[in-house]
């Protein structure tokens, strides 16, 4: 059994540990959250280790990182030198992430574990599918279509705005890669709308996108974490135009995250030493069982 | 410049020539094909070495299978004799693809070569997003719906019948995995259309499913290598069911199947010794060009 523990008990370390504990090769070794009192405890975590540090737990073979994207680089780095394979969901596509695996991947081979980063689903599953795309047909264009679903970005933007008390910013696509933004808020006392709703539209994560404010009277009553994407290509294989590929999900947001995270908790115990996005490691490294079954039954 | 040769010119051998020309770290060594006579040469071909044997060629680092699937296990464990990595895209799934990859694994081990199979679309790149889905989804069903396009091995089957001049199996989708079979029939004079209704509907081939045979003047005229596949899973991520997922493209047949052998190609040169599927190696594998930068551009 490979012992992963759930590092963050967020939206995704939530889902992370139930599948793990749905993974029949895995087994929970504890989760890891800040100091809680003991009647704070949740009803969940029940017969579950928690603990706020990584070393109180008895052996980690993988730590899942659900905690937010700025704090990955520097625990995933802890993490390495403590002797433990780690697994993220980076999110910052980009110059970022060729320098963040640039550093891990010094730190991993210093002290031979895995770092697998950006294993959610964009950056992650999403860039496999690009990835398959651009091999069928290596001349063309790619469009990548979010949602209708909530953007976490761009939801922490607007709640840090001064008057808003809750929000909620919704990704629409509109079509060949281009966005709408709907933003919902609820104002504090005395709050001027029309001041927030013309800070968010000139705000740099906004001002480039149709975007549309809302003020509501509850975030809670909208809020859901079902999303997904559209995936296009239509490229030339060759020299013959006109090939076309569609990639569609509609999915719970971290739910789908943590179980993918969790695969690759499975797969880092497969890779030399090194930091790898999903894009470098071979897709039966995420399964459990033998090798022949794979291939009779995936191929 | 990989120097990759081309061994078969029926429609796969055609489209791998032009694949292998529209990329810029690949050189065609040749192509390998039966004896022709000097007024049968194609001018397609005028200025490419055309031989009958490999060895006639100078320097091969891969050659690409474009022969019937039944000739492609003897044909790769030659060439793994003779120093030359393979790439083909044999296309029979379940036991007789293991038991493949398993004799060649062993022959390519032996002579340090590489050999990249069943590196078509289906078998091949279906596979990843099956693999894929399945990662995403460890439970629930997942249905593959080929066509609207043509079934070679259907065809062949038809082509085979006394009385039969000409034939077009084409693979019609009915959905969640169920296809109807529409077969065009040129016959032959005296031939009698009744019976061969009756021979193709008793089939194997086709008797487990809706049959409908027609007689055309011309098979030419109806004939067309556009293809498709619809892949679709509903699946549950951890404890959270209902998470969707669906791969559709339409596609030129064989020009989709040749771009991706010569993408395989170039990855056999980054293998260990073995015999691979797609699963078995990295995505990144595939493509000409730094790590970093295809890291930027496609995670």
């Amino acid at each position: 059994m490979i012992k992963v523990a759930v590092v963050g008990y967020g939206n995704i370390g939530k889902y992370a540990v139930q599948a793990i504990l749905a993974a029949s090769d895995l087994e929970l070794a504890g989760v890891v959250r800040r100091q809680v009192r003991d009647d704070q405890r949740l009803s969940e975590l029940a017969g579950i280790a928690v603990v706020s540090k990584i070393s109180d737990l008895e052996q980690v073979d993988v730590a899942l990182l659900c905690v937010p994207t700025r704090s990955v680089p520097a625990m995933a780095s802890a993490m390495a030198a403590a002797g433990i394979n780690t697994v993220d969901s980076y999110d910052i596509h980009g110059d970022s992430l060729v320098e963040y695996r640039r550093q891990l991947s010094e730190q991993t081979k210093q002290h031979g574990t895995v770092g697998v980063i950006a294993a959610g689903w964009d950056p992650g599953t999403d860039s496999v599918v690009r990835a398959l795309m651009e091999i069928m047909a290596p001349r063309g264009l790619s469009f990548t279509n979010f949602g209708p679903g909530m953007s976490m970005g761009h939801t922490v933007v607007v709640k840090a705005l001064q008057g808003v008390e809750d929000a909620l910013s919704m990704t629409i696509p509109v079509g060949s890669g281009v966005h709408r933004r709907l933003v919902y808020v609820k104002l504090k006392p005395q709050a001027d709308f029309a001041a927030i709703k013309q800070a968010i539209q000139a705000d740099p994560y906004f001002q480039n996108d149709e975007t549309h404010v809302f003020q509501v009277g509850s975030i809670e009553a909208i809020q859901d974490v079902g999303h997904g994407v559209l995936l296009e290509r239509t490229g030339t294989s060759g020299r013959t135009a006109n090939q076309r590929f569609k990639w569609e999900m509609r999915i719970n947001n971290p739910a789908l995250t943590a179980q993918v995270m969790v695969a690759a908790a499975r797969a880092s115990l497969k890779q030399e030493p090194g930091a790898y996005t999903l894009l470098e490691i071979p897709l039966l490294d995420y399964f459990p069982g033998q090798t022949d079954e794979l291939i009779q039954h995936l191929v």
